[in-house]
């Protein structure tokens, strides 16, 4: 679901501090029937330097939501320079010619309002939550710091440090990093989603200032970006305010098409296991590759985001009740579709045993459920309660300002159109249970995945 | 060992005909010993347009052997293009401005020599061996090819269809190729070497025309070749030639340094398995990533050569006498040291359980034969006589016209020197048994590898 990933993915996802984004996963989605679904909600236009702009307007309270989408992620960096696009995420609130560092977080602050950014395969977005009227110089700060961003060698050096401590704490001190990193590498034979965001250690060390400044003036442009206002706006105070400020920077390069080097047919049975002290009890986890939410494998996607669903939505679903429910060999178990990558989806499913010798029996239980689908299909009760719940969690994100704003960003840093947007709950409504079967049957192929198994120390076999 | 890959790595060289290079390996390396070592054997210069001359004397028969190497390969090739280098080796015998296709495969032949192809990793190479007198006639032949080649869209087509069927014949419709292929993939998360030499189908399928122009003008250059020319001929003579060919071309582009992303710091246990129809046995294989031959760690290369002649050289090796002829549980093992390669050494075993049931036991009888050897080291006679074979092996190879001059063209293709092949005796010579046990330490840590199982077709689990 695409709307889940904002928690879903955080694992995937660098952030530079708490992740105000997070609450999305906890909020209760039935409260949100209520609304009217359909609307048009959003209008878009374009600078005359190439910057998109979309304006949603919500008029709840007095505050709006500021997002800049730089389509460039970790998928758009160069070989040898795996975790510049990730690096740029702390770089931009450094100084610029104009400004001190940490001037935007003081503004911010003062206003009573938060502000962050993240860094995904894909793109990399900022936003700022504020007071209404404080968005012409938070537009102000956006446009400052897309070109006017002050590239030293000592600015180089301290947030290099930063991102390996970072590095560190997220991906070498925690196991669950590490396996994670390696499946992905694993999984990734050709395309470049095989190195983590955050980057390859020997090579966040290897960054040098010129290839910072190429990066900047590559991609930190307005062609290149999308400017996203949800809240109490119109669009015509938006368009103002957005070509006093971003409309000033004169377009930058134009650039290639993103045409990466996609998978090769998968043929071989991968697995990955990470043993380690820190590991009291095993977990069992597996990756699989699947079309992206915006190509011609659409309609597949949409299947399995229903699928996963039924599969692993919480507590009434088939994994919950099979392995936690009547057989009690799992603690937990979890299944969720990655659709927020421009290439590929990725279908992940977790269980972590009651006990540790359940290991095996959990993953073949697992197993079988998918398999049992492939073979046996969904019933229409399920179809029903699946894409209801889907649906209803769609209109309740709705109501959440950045939310809706990173749906749109996102939407449209993936290769989408503004319209895609709406079409989200007719994809979802149309799924038919064959579709769901003949997807499982396509897609749960054991070569289109890889296997983590994360296990405690012991004697090596 | 370096001259026993002209035969170990076959399996990773695509070759356009029969290869006359296998015959190294079964050449009795005892009768060798009588030939005087460390003689100065070669003479080196440098054309004009900056391609690099070796000549190695050998006055033994009316015949002379002419290699000419490009320092291009499948790690070289662009994002996207995996293939295109190999690709080049089938052109390569195509028309030119100058002549048909299969005018030089005439020549060659009407003169009772032989002739072929092969493209690694970091080199391509072509030679002819035939009468002395005929030389001329090659480096004209080699010198009109080097830059006139005809890259029509109607080649291309061809070519491309003759790979297609090559990749069919030696990956896809072979079970032990699939695995290969993904193993190498797997080992290799970061560095060019994990997409194979021969490329993927579907990047094979994209090449376009202009991207083989644009391949051949930056590579296909004096400046990013070597001539090697061993047989009947003295350096005058090969100088005066080869500035009557070769020199009348131009230098090329000015190449960027070959340097390539490298692995980050392995931390996990991968695994990869074939299940197949075609597969009768199990078999079980395993890949170490090890420093290259040309590196900072080529100390550790030297005893890994020599360890590996313990461990897995023939029948008196204890590999083969643990499994094959005390325990009676494997029905063949082998173990090889690839140093092919610029940026890494490969290590591989190999083993075949005697029958199906047995895997297991074979996979953790190798696995204890090298936890031996990082425990207990080897034993002085073991390390003399490992060394004694070794020699051997290398004073045999200088006898042969065509092992010698591959011998030198590999050497300067990797980034060694003509220096460095006469060192490579004094090396094996320098190794310790302290040596040997601290490599085995260190490099045969799980990590650093990728196990490769090649399955029967059963129920998955």
């Amino acid at each position: 679901m695409r709307y889940y990933l904002i928690a879903a993915r955080m694992a995937a996802l660098c952030l530079v501090a708490a992740a105000p984004v997070i609450w999305l996963m906890f909020a209760p989605a039935a409260s949100a029937e209520a609304a009217a679904p359909g609307a048009v909600e959003a209008e878009s236009f374009e600078l005359d330097n190439g910057m998109q702009v979309v304006v949603i307007p919500q008029r709840r309270a007095p505050v709006v939501t500021q997002m800049v989408w730089y389509k460039v992620g970790a998928a758009d960096e160069a070989p040898g320079q795996s975790g510049i696009a990730h690096l740029f995420e702390h770089l931009m609130f450094k100084a610029t010619s104009n400004q001190q560092a940490g001037e935007l977080d003081k503004a911010v602050t003062a206003s009573g309002g938060n502000h962050n950014a993240f860094t995904s395969f894909d793109y990399t977005a900022y936003y700022q939550q504020v007071p209404t009227d404080a968005l012409g110089e938070m537009m102000a700060f956006e446009a400052d710091r897309m070109r006017n961003l002050i590239l030293s060698d000592e600015v180089l050096a301290t947030e290099r440090q930063v991102v390996l401590e970072e590095r560190l704490g997220s991906v070498e001190n925690r196991p669950e990093g590490l396996l994670s990193e390696s499946v992905y590498a694993t999984l990734f034979q050709n395309h470049p989603y095989g190195k983590g965001i955050i980057g390859w250690r020997h090579e966040i060390d290897a960054i040098t200032r010129q290839q910072l400044v190429d990066f900047y003036n590559e991609h930190y442009a307005p062609n290149n970006a999308i400017l996203v206002v949800a809240g109490d706006v119109d669009t015509q105070g938006v368009r103002q305010l957005a070509e006093e400020t971003y409309g000033k920077i004169p377009r930058g390069p134009r650039l290639p098409p993103r045409v990466r080097t996609m998978e090769p047919e998968p043929a071989t049975l991968r697995s990955v296991k990470l043993r380690d002290p820190r590991v009291s009890l095993p977990s069992f986890s597996r990756l699989w590759l699947a079309p992206a939410y915006f190509s011609k494998g659409r309609k597949a996607v949409d299947a399995l985001e229903v699928l996963t669903e039924i599969l692993g939505g919480g507590k009434r679903s088939r994994l919950y009740r099979e392995l936690v429910v009547d057989k009690r060999i799992a603690s937990g178990v979890s299944a969720y579709l990655d659709t927020s990558m421009r290439d590929y989806s990725l279908f992940n499913v977790r269980a972590t045993p009651l006990t540790a010798d359940k290991l095996d029996e959990v993953e073949r239980a697992v197993m079988a459920e998918m398999e049992k689908i492939a073979t046996d299909g969904v019933s229409e009760k399920e179809l029903h309660t699946a894409k209801k719940v889907l649906v209803s969690g769609l209109v309740f994100a709705k109501q959440n300002q950045l939310g809706q704003a990173i749906e749109y960003g996102e939407t449209l840093a993936l290769g989408g159109t503004v319209e895609d947007v709406g079409r989200i709950r007719e994809r979802i409504e149309a799924v038919t249970a064959d579709e769901i079967r003949d997807a499982a049957k396509k897609y749960f192929d054991p070569r289109r995945s890889v296997a983590g198994y994360l296990l405690p120390e012991e004697d090596e076999k």
